[in-house]
């Protein structure tokens, strides 16, 4: 059942899991990618992880960190090179692989993996830099009194072992090689994945990359591992394993919400980041309908379209004056909704999900507007309308539906929709459309979605997320675990490290972002004031 | 029961809570402070909160929210200086109230007093400076290709309302005015306190400070509320309440890890930091015993016997090599600690603790050297012996024992001593007494230690934790909740705030850390580089 030659050509799938480094998996369960268009089943078969499996892979990822948390910024920049040149050597099955596990457009699919590659090095350049560190040094005051000062310096450092759970929504960007297993990588943290049993394939094809690149590095092989599972008990198994000491994780709100209370309820409770369910609410204000209204309409549809609508920030609630323009804005988007051709969904699960979701909102009785439901796992677009009374009123419809679908509610009284505004859960994003004089009268609702959502937005859509420094893709509850982080962007690698304080050592022990000469030229906080100067 | 006029003399205890600026107490429960040293009941009675009292208080603190979380930092930074000077004007009032309650020695109180108005005028000039939020902008690139770059700004923002609950063994710098109130308050968030029953008088003045701060600023009086109650229903009701976002606490592991598992139960879970259960192990090096062995064996009597061994990183654990001047250390070591007086322990239950804890000590057959243990609250210094092998096998050995006492652990075979070191739990902080050459030759073992800690030090010893830049007090579980995160020194205020980016906005609708002149000459990573310039 091992085979640890790595060597072997990129298309010849083994189906089985990588444990630092070699190719084994003593599960007894075996499944199967599937087509998502066709339903047909894809080779070859994933045999599952056993819990031995999961136990050597945290182990090895453990054995692994004194080594690879001490690696300079150097190496671990050339590691995620390294990962990232490979995702693109491997780019043509990659992707091909991924448009028959996922039916997301070619397209798509190459914008996904150069953005995942880009995402590698964006992390390797900040490592390269080095100020992310925050490394800080408060000088010894032996004079002062009462009491001296002694010299104090302190520096992030990796967690340890980081277990990451692979998406279904982005078989790329945010699965075995995307922005979770970067971030914790470029902090020095060996990563064990999850792979999404969506697409295994794909997933193979990003492990082979990584575990090739570690060779290449001559990194200890446990710094990444991979467990293919399709059920969840490799998964219960690895997050409350005592290696592991962090876990990122993107997808539904009930799965995310079981792993944060695994995480919580272990014997030595760890950081559980997992991002899960948002609505991104857009709020067309009056300036928007008066001037443009078919513009705003088709960038909406655009938007909560994109992707068949399998985005983390797809929009999936509208408000939505009764004021001059609101019936072109409206025509415009029932028009375009009620003419898209069928979507194919990532996989029958969410297809069905979808299906239930509109069944239940049918049953509210809100004004539709909607193409026939095909049989799974095909969909279409559907667009439902509500009072900001029904809304309020029916909590189904602050939950998250995945798929083609949004609901607009139109309301003509300002202080219930800034009731309605304050009344909203957490969420990743909010957008507000309007002109400059509406951004100025509807200051107050400005206000309490800062404190609803992660990032704002002024006349354009949440779907798109860039991956930047400034970049925030968080929230607070549900939409992720914990609002202080993001999992998009080089501030993701913020979840995975910690703050080490060294008092009153030789220059010789320090790290070397704390020594006096700072030879890493980066920027540190000293006596409390910015600088790069050598002590 | 309700008396809104605050302009009494400080000295005219109200025994009731503090709910956004008047003096309301509707429980059932009646208690007194009492002196430490005597056990004398103090006067006045204090009136426990009732559940109306908790809720009143949580709401009014989301009532202020929306208000201070705006406020500038010029008005924070006065607000925080205000507090400060209140507190030094109640000096000897609540130096003299303090002394009875915890039978602390006077100058002791008076430098916690100094350190805790210290502590608030660090966060000021951190708040004035500006830097700590963050701010970060990546311009828009319109003529990116294949897909135009919005324009992306982020800032730490405040979380909302923090539960802070007071410490019993400082009971002002870990207290009602403490570092959890100063940080949480600097970033804009109000708090709610639930002062520590064991020093409700000292509490009660420290809370008349806060109030009259918040009144003199001109500030929403829910910014600031403090509850009594000397059971748990007012604290657990607090931490469950939709209206609080955050949590910080000092004190006991069982009592904090209640609260963990209470704000992780939630129907929306909130980050909770405590601070909970440190032994802070100190590794006597070689060089240490052939060069100064008596002095070490001074400087360790010193901190673990200073406050009673009362201290969060009051030295629990010392490894001893059995090398050239052990004996004139331990020998050191035993006269100082048979000599002796006793301690005057903070409270009864905590004395009877550490006669409880002693006792299970005494059943393990350990080499003990000790004064005989006189009746609560009264105790002795006590010093233990044990083998590598005892303390490995001994579960009980390697939890906290708050008081006067810590434990010897001898070794001969280094690879043992490693070992023994890689096994250790999460605590605050580790210490090595020893010379360059040691520090060189036990390299392996600083690098186990960076991983178990919050704070190394070298050749000092770990009480005394400095309010500074780079101060870590904080470290993994079970030391802490969360070890990402410090409760002392300026980056305590990252519990307590979270990103919110800002996509496309126009230059008034962005918060003023993020507008292109940088009016407030903060450093922003613009486009991944650090600087002040304008845009």
């Amino acid at each position: 059942m091992m085979n640890s030659n790595l060597g072997g050509k990129a298309l010849e799938f083994l189906g089985r899991s990588f444990i630092a480094g070699t190719r084994i998996s003593r599960g007894d369960a075996v499944f199967f990618g599937t087509s998502a268009s066709t339903g047909e089943r894809l080779e070859p078969a994933f045999t599952g992880a056993s819990m031995q499996d999961v136990h050597d892979a945290a182990s090895a990822a453990s054995a692994a960190f004194p080594v690879f948390s001490k690696t300079s910024a150097r190496v671990r920049a050339r590691f995620l090179k390294a990962i990232a040149s490979r995702l693109e050597k491997l780019g043509p099955e990659l992707v091909s692989r991924a448009m028959a596990e996922t039916a997301l457009p070619q397209a798509r699919l190459e914008g996904e993996l150069a953005r995942t590659c880009g995402q590698l090095r964006l992390f390797a350049t900040m490592v390269e830099d080095g100020s992310w560190q925050h490394a800080r040094i408060d000088r010894a005051l032996p004079e002062r009194k009462p009491l001296p000062r002694p010299d104090l310096r302190s520096v992030l450092s990796p967690l340890g072992p980081v277990a990451v759970f692979g998406a279904s929504n982005f078989p790329l960007a945010f699965s075995v090689a995307g922005g979770d297993t970067a971030s914790a990588l470029a902090a020095g943290n060996p990563v064990v994945v999850k792979a999404h049993p969506a697409h295994p394939g794909t997933s193979e094809l990003a492990a082979f990359a990584i575990t090739h690149a570690v060779a290449e590095c001559e990194l200890p092989p446990g710094v990444f591992s991979m467990l293919f599972d399709d059920g969840i008990a490799a998964a219960q198994q690895l997050v409350q394993h005592p290696a592991i000491e962090a876990v990122a994780f993107t997808g539904s709100h009930r799965a995310g919400r079981a792993l944060m209370d695994l995480c919580a309820a272990r014997p030595r409770p760890i950081p559980c980041f997992t991002e899960m369910s948002s609505l991104n609410p857009v709020f067309i204000l009056p300036g928007a309908l008066a001037g443009d209204p078919r513009g705003g309409a088709r960038g909406l549809h655009g938007s909560f379209t994109l992707g068949a609508g399998q985005f983390c920030t797809k929009p999936g609630l509208v408000f939505l004056p009764e004021t001059d323009g609101v019936d072109a804005f409206r025509e415009e988007l029932r028009t375009l909704s009620s003419a898209n051709a069928p979507f194919t969904m990532l996989t029958p699960g969410i297809a069905n999900a979808y299906h239930r979701g509109l069944e239940d909102r049918r049953k509210l009785d809100l004004d539709t507007v909607a193409a026939s439901v095909s049989a799974s796992p095909q969909s279409h677009a559907v667009l439902h309308e509500a009072s900001l009374e029904t809304f309020q009123k029916q909590s189904a419809l602050h939950e998250e539906l995945f798929g083609p679908t949004t609901l607009l509610i139109s309301w003509r009284n300002r202080e219930r929709m800034l009731q309605a505004a304050e009344a909203l859960e957490g969420h990743l994003t909010a957008t507000l459309l309007g002109d400059e004089a509406d951004l100025a009268v509807y200051a107050d609702l400005i206000a309490i979605l800062e404190r609803k959502v992660g990032r704002l937005l002024v006349n354009g859509f949440p779907t798109g997320v860039e991956v930047s420094h400034a970049m925030v893709h968080g929230g607070p509850y549900p939409a992720t675990s914990d609002s202080r982080f993001t999992s998009v962007g080089s501030q993701a690698i913020y979840r995975f490290v910690r703050p080490v304080c060294y008092q009153n050592f030789p220059q010789a022990a320090l790290p070397e972002a704390l020594r006096d000469e700072n030879a890493l030229n980066i920027m540190r906080l000293v006596d409390g004031v910015l600088t790069r100067e050598p002590l």
